[in-house]
């Protein structure tokens, strides 16, 4: 089994020595400085994990496997936040306030095209299985950002739809990470079957925890300042979860009164709020929630054969991935 | 070996019952209404020339792998319309016109990801070569776009620059596709790097012909209003190659007037800078170099072991595109 430290070690590494060509400059700068800005590199982590309840050492080419998920993951974040109009990025500029929008959309295709490049260097063997898995992906991940964007339109949404937007906008991905790990160990289907659903209410729980860190967290450790999603109206976990409990007209009235506050009464608005949420209950309703979706995670593994340590190794993966300040 | 006319319908049929999910809506209408304009369906269409040359009968999933190029293909026409500001598609609204921005982003990311779900439907074993070859491809054509938008800001380029970026922006794309033939169905590695050349040349002969169309052509079978290129002095074969011959001070300052006039003279701009390629003998020049692509398409066949028919078929494929009138 591999540990945490030299699976980061390893996913870093890759990172920082990827060799791009350097014309067109305006093309493979952006994806560069994105690659140079971080992140937590979760993706390929989760991948070389569950690779890693298989095997001692990682051959070259299970990297390139990782590392595609890295690079779908940060071409649809250049994407995003075009669409999004995000000014900011890990504490950076979005690539559109760089460069321009222009740029922006096409070093992101680019980008989305490296990641098939870099799985296409993964073994040739797994190669049919991945693609497939990889693109069922992708389309989910773009379902998922049409939903949320669809969502922002709307008055209403119940906890059903925004469930699923989650699972198609984060819990496919990391599904897709855990899973891809154990196809390229070569563990048996139900294994990977079972690898997939970890990953994937694993990646649920960790949406959850980012809106709840958007609102409880510490400005310091989480990278942005807090309160966004309540400034922007955004329909976090939070939000949706308030609407359904909120049953009494005088709750109903004093939602709708602080979704109407503009910009200028910002920290009013975040203050206010928060303490609602909390008066509602819904901060202990999301601590559970994460909590239901770890243990749902867990259990996912239960009755595919797994041995009691490479299941510990994945129950602490998702307690630190949940346990986390940002 | 198979029909032109048999090839088309099979392209035409497959492109009208490919089957996409009616939800998330604003995902998929783009995706279909993109399907629907349709286009000459030139890609699909050479890969299964190509693969036509050594079977009678064209399998299922050797369609899908000719529909990843169209799709692939289809995708870069939505993003390069939002960065070109185009209004017009083929007739039609583009996408970012007809919807928005955010919608023509997506829907066209989601194309790029279905182009690589027909390319998994494709035969297993010819995988990891095609991917590979489609990859490749896919990244020299966002590098020509990018090369393409570069020249745009730049005073002067060379005929050097332009077919590099035409060889990017369309060549490889349709090497990509008469290689894909060449590899789906079985042919000599030898055979597959001919048929890449031959669809490379084949592509920068058609670009060409489209620039040249641009300005020589006939408005109806053309499908756009004719001089577009030179009312938004763009840097087309033509300019290109007028630049080049101007060596007197006159034409180069004759040259500079034109591209000085604004939209409020376009009819005068558009008819005066024709008639200075005439006289400098472009157009006789552009004639002259799309024969000598063909040329030197048809050459890159020989020793390669195609038989007589095989080569005939492929000039004449070659000719048809070159003889069109849009």
């Amino acid at each position: 089994m591999l540990q945490q430290e030299t699976i980061a070690e390893i996913v870093e590494k890759a990172i920082r020595t990827l060799a791009l060509p350097d014309e067109p400059r305006q093309l493979y700068e952006p994806v560069g400085y994105m690659f140079s800005i971080g992140g937590k590199h979760l993706r390929p982590r989760l991948c070389l994990t569950t690779y890693g309840l298989f095997h001692d050492a990682v051959p070259q080419e299970v990297v390139w496997s990782a590392l595609a998920l890295e690079t779908f993951h940060t071409f649809t974040l250049i994407h995003d936040d075009v669409m999004d109009r995000s000014a900011t990025r890990r504490g950076n500029p979005t690539v559109h306030c760089k460069w321009d929008v222009n740029t922006a959309i096409l070093s992101g295709d680019l980008m989305s095209i490296l990641a098939y490049r870099y799985l296409a260097m993964g073994p040739a063997d797994k190669l049919p299985a991945l693609l497939k898995l990889f693109t069922d992906t992708a389309v989910g991940v773009c379902e998922g950002q049409q939903r949320d964007m669809d969502f922002e339109r709307k008055p209403f949404i119940t906890m059903e739809d925004y469930m699923k937007m989650i699972g198609q906008k984060t819990g496919v991905l990391l599904a897709a990470a855990t899973c891809m790990g154990g196809i390229l160990a070569g563990a048996p289907e139900a294994q990977c079957k079972a690898l997939y659903d970890y990953g994937y209410r694993t990646g649920l729980a960790f949406q959850i925890t980012d809106d709840y860190l958007d609102c409880f967290g510490d400005a310091k450790t989480f990278g942005k300042p807090i309160g966004g999603d309540i400034a922007e109206n955004k329909k976090s976990w939070l939000l949706v979860e308030a609407l359904r409990r909120a049953v009494s007209e005088s709750d109903k009235k004093r939602i709708a009164e602080l979704l109407a506050l503009g910009d200028d009464r910002r920290a009013e608005k975040i203050a206010a709020m928060t303490q609602l949420y909390i008066d509602l209950g819904v901060r202990d309703a999301a601590d559970a929630a994460i909590l239901e979706c770890h243990r749902s995670a867990v259990d996912a593994l239960k009755q595919a054969g797994f041995t009691e340590q490479q299941v510990d190794c994945l129950r602490e993966m998702a307690e630190k991935l949940l346990h986390r300040e940002k």
